[in-house]
């Protein structure tokens, strides 16, 4: 989920000096109408790292606005008062009436985590009180608060350095604590733990918004528009009550974004490749004939650019595959049957048994993309999407599945290149369609689609790779290469005893 | 939340075959109508008790409607397919399609409670599995299933007489088997542990409907009407996505209802009401003294008809407190400020400290009676309502709140009677208003909406007490003494040692 927050996104002192004043005012302007209407608060919530900028931010927004009309609350301990009252207790206190902002820097995420890295919460009761957030930002989302949710994230090198440099100077250095240097030395478990919740928490109804804080202009102008965007698009709707969180995604400022950031040169030759072809072949074979492979089950998905490389890569998959293990399922247009069920209904019916593999190509994440493009669900539908599909994962890699997940990306050039390419070669018209033709023209917003697919659904129990498939070579070894490493550590090492066990064990592991 | 439910309904014979031939062909309709319409899927859930009549009633919906286009299912110990997949995979093969009518008998309830019953399930598991329960249920609701989930209950003694039956037939020998058995001996265990279940699930969107089994005609017409009744709306609703499911409370087919079966005649006179009110003042006085009681609170509600001796009553309690330790909030039209914030906001910033009591003379409760009956807040906001207060009350109790709740019950005779008396006598004139003449003119609907919150708001952690108030003597000594019992289970036994702690351990309890 923080795979875009560490591109290091930068906005340009000039960009930022054309667009801040007019920035500035359309907030100012959107604070006073949400004060006349006075329908619904609003009530921004500011997470994540020390020294990620959450400070910054929230000075900037009650410059930006009129202060007057903000309450800013920062939580620390409770008090005798809050601790003799149950926890969400302080939390209410300070909610903001209708026609205010709210902006609570530390908040009901901020202990649990805090705990959780410190070892002083179990993983159980995190899970518990994540619930119970969720339950409550319901709520809130359903008594008409317009609930904005933002998580401040650096690259551990980078947090470091932002550490020391606040350190040295004598102005901020008081702002460095011990605590802070204790947490960056915990720094993995923070983004693991970080991680989970965000993906427990980020509902349809009040999603997360994960913001680089690696550049003070960037992450500014990425709060600011979100916080506009959501205002104004409240504002315009008359019903109160409706579900959808009016969080868009966080728009690209800049030309950078997750898949531009990808480097499409990388290449092997044939030679190089042919010889590791058949190395990552022979690994992958041995793995699903392991005996540790017997209990558990192995879920590929692969999304990708119109004439990315899908079948290729799936090709080289299951040449290293006995024929009565795997299946493949191409995910077109739903049947007439599927379309009378739940979206998920037809992919959990090929959900494979025990020591087999499923690999998918496309999947259920048509429903944020090709569904979300082309307006066949609604808005509340591909929102909810998110979270529904990280339950999904979520059962199935508790039951014991392996889930990897692969997105293709090519240049806009080379599509075209093998489009053409497509048309002009005799058998492999076939694959080229006036509707491949279509899609390309949308192809900004599948962009869009993909990056907020991947923030939302890249996940510690089932993280996407994307994968540069300029070259067909290089996309092939990576699938491989990646895809064993993931067996490799979901197996974990091999028993030392040479005994198998004929039956694996039932474990009730839910 | 099985109060309602060991009332014994009954319907006559003559009532049900008037009824039924009506009933049966308006479901058979409506069932042809959700086929023709393909818009959405009817799936209901059958639990409960076993010789509840579960099976019977699924029988006779198979019997009343056309089979060919309702897909049963009866899940018992999962198959070798089943169990190499995720524990929901099996509902998910099961699910109707649009259409048609799915009934699952056996279902995603059955085997967690049955587990946690047989100690093969710890509590955090059970409640893990309940939120993946709701949160999938959510989903199903959100893609536009109308689920109905209906929990068959019978008393202790009623379920053993029907299993001896049952055992005692030829016929039906069959049916009962020594788990059955084993099950009514931890009668009181499934009991609870159903109803902390039933409390988790009951949402907005899926509400239980529980089911008094003890006569077959009621239980019939019960569900009959019911399903009939949720099929119409959804089919009058051109919207598949309202989030409002089309179950309504169980409808008293009868005249009996958790009211009318209070015996209200039950009373005291003055020398016994004497001497027990001193009596149980001075155990509640001595109870708000103990140590035990330093870090721990008291949250009484008070709801009641008009009239009924609220205010009475809570002088008889505050008379045995020490003033600066209670606080009586009483509960009107809410504020401007109030009405800014979510309904519950004005009820958090009065809960108390430790050692400190607060009574509610009318509470939260407002948002289920009176709101609901005049219409100040729509029918999703008060059916989300129920799940939110027991949220509220668990968050309450879970940080060693004590939570009491009694509903004063009097009959519409001495309301009037007492009415008159208070427009005759001077000083009692100001306690009438022509609005408790207008409420009066609501009763049955006030009965309906008191039986719904007791049925959905009556927990194993907050129970209901009711309490016959015909007689105020009566009911201010049923008031103390349930309060001083309560107190005395929650605080537990006393310590041995007479060491008195002098600052309560400050306990994180969430």
């Amino acid at each position: 989920m923080f795979e875009s927050a560490e591109l290091e996104h930068k906005v340009s002192k000039e960009d930022y000096s054309r667009e801040e004043p007019q920035l500035r005012a359309d907030l100012l302007d959107a604070q006073y109408d949400v004060l006349q209407a006075k329908r619904f608060a609003v009530l921004i919530l500011v997470n994540g790292l020390d020294a990620a900028g959450k400070g910054e931010t929230v000075n900037l927004l009650n410059a930006w606005m009129d202060p007057r009309n903000i309450d800013t609350y920062a939580f620390s301990d409770p008090s005798d008062e809050e601790q003799e009252r149950p926890h969400m207790w302080r939390y209410w206190r300070a909610l903001p009436p209708k026609g205010r902002v709210g902006i609570m820097f530390g908040n009901w995420y901020t202990e649990p985590i805090q705990q959780r890295v410190a070892g002083e919460m179990k993983g159980p009761e995190l899970d518990q009180r994540m619930e119970e957030i969720t339950r409550f930002e319901k709520m809130l989302t359903d008594e008409g608060v317009l609930l904005l949710k933002f998580w401040f994230h650096l690259g551990k090198a980078d947090q470091k350095r932002r550490l020391k440099l606040l350190g040295a100077d004598t102005k901020t250095a008081w702002r460095v604590t011990d605590l802070d240097w204790w947490r960056w030395e915990h720094y993995e478990e923070y983004k693991r733990f970080s991680e989970h919740v965000l993906r427990q928490t980020s509902t349809g109804f009040a999603p997360w918004t994960v913001v680089d804080g690696y550049d003070a202009r960037y992450r500014s102008m990425t709060v600011g528009k979100i916080l506009l965007d959501a205002m104004q698009r409240r504002l315009a709707r008359p019903d109160i009550n409706h579900r959808v969180s009016a969080a868009p995604f966080q728009r690209v400022l800049e030309g950078k974004n997750l898949l531009s950031a990808l480097d499409l040169s990388q290449a092997l030759a044939k030679k190089k490749y042919e010889s590791l072809l058949a190395e990552w072949q022979g690994r992958l074979h041995t793995l699903t004939m392991d005996e540790r492979f017997r209990n558990r089950s192995l879920i590929i998905v692969f999304e990708g650019n119109d004439a990315a490389g899908k079948g290729g890569s799936i090709r080289r998959i299951t040449g290293a595959l006995d024929a009565r293990q795997y299946q493949i399922v191409p995910i077109a247009a739903p049947t007439e049957e599927e379309r009378d069920q739940p979206y998920l209904w037809r992919f959990w019916r090929r959900v494979p048994r025990h020591g087999r593999v499923a690999i998918f190509d496309r999947s259920w994440y048509g429903r944020v993309l090709v569904e979300r493009i082309e307006g066949f669900c609604g808005e509340a539908d591909w929102m909810r999407a998110y979270a529904e599909i990280n339950d999904f994962e979520d059962q199935l890699t508790r039951h014991g599945a392996i889930v990897v997940k692969f997105w293709l990306s090519i240049s806009k050039e080379e599509q075209f290149r093998r489009f053409k390419e497509r048309e002009d070669t005799r058998f492999k018209r076939f694959k080229i369609t006036d509707e491949d033709w279509r899609n390309r023209e949308k192809w900004d917003a599948y962009e869009e689609a993909v990056c907020d697919m991947v923030d939302r659904t890249s996940t510690e129990i089932a993280p996407w790779s994307l994968v540069p498939a300029e070259d067909k070579n290089f996309a092939r070894i990576m699938v491989l290469s990646t895809l064993c490493q993931r067996l490799e550590s979901a197996l974990g090492p091999k028993p030392k005893s040479g005994k198998t066990t004929e039956k694996p064990a039932k474990k009730a592991k839910n």
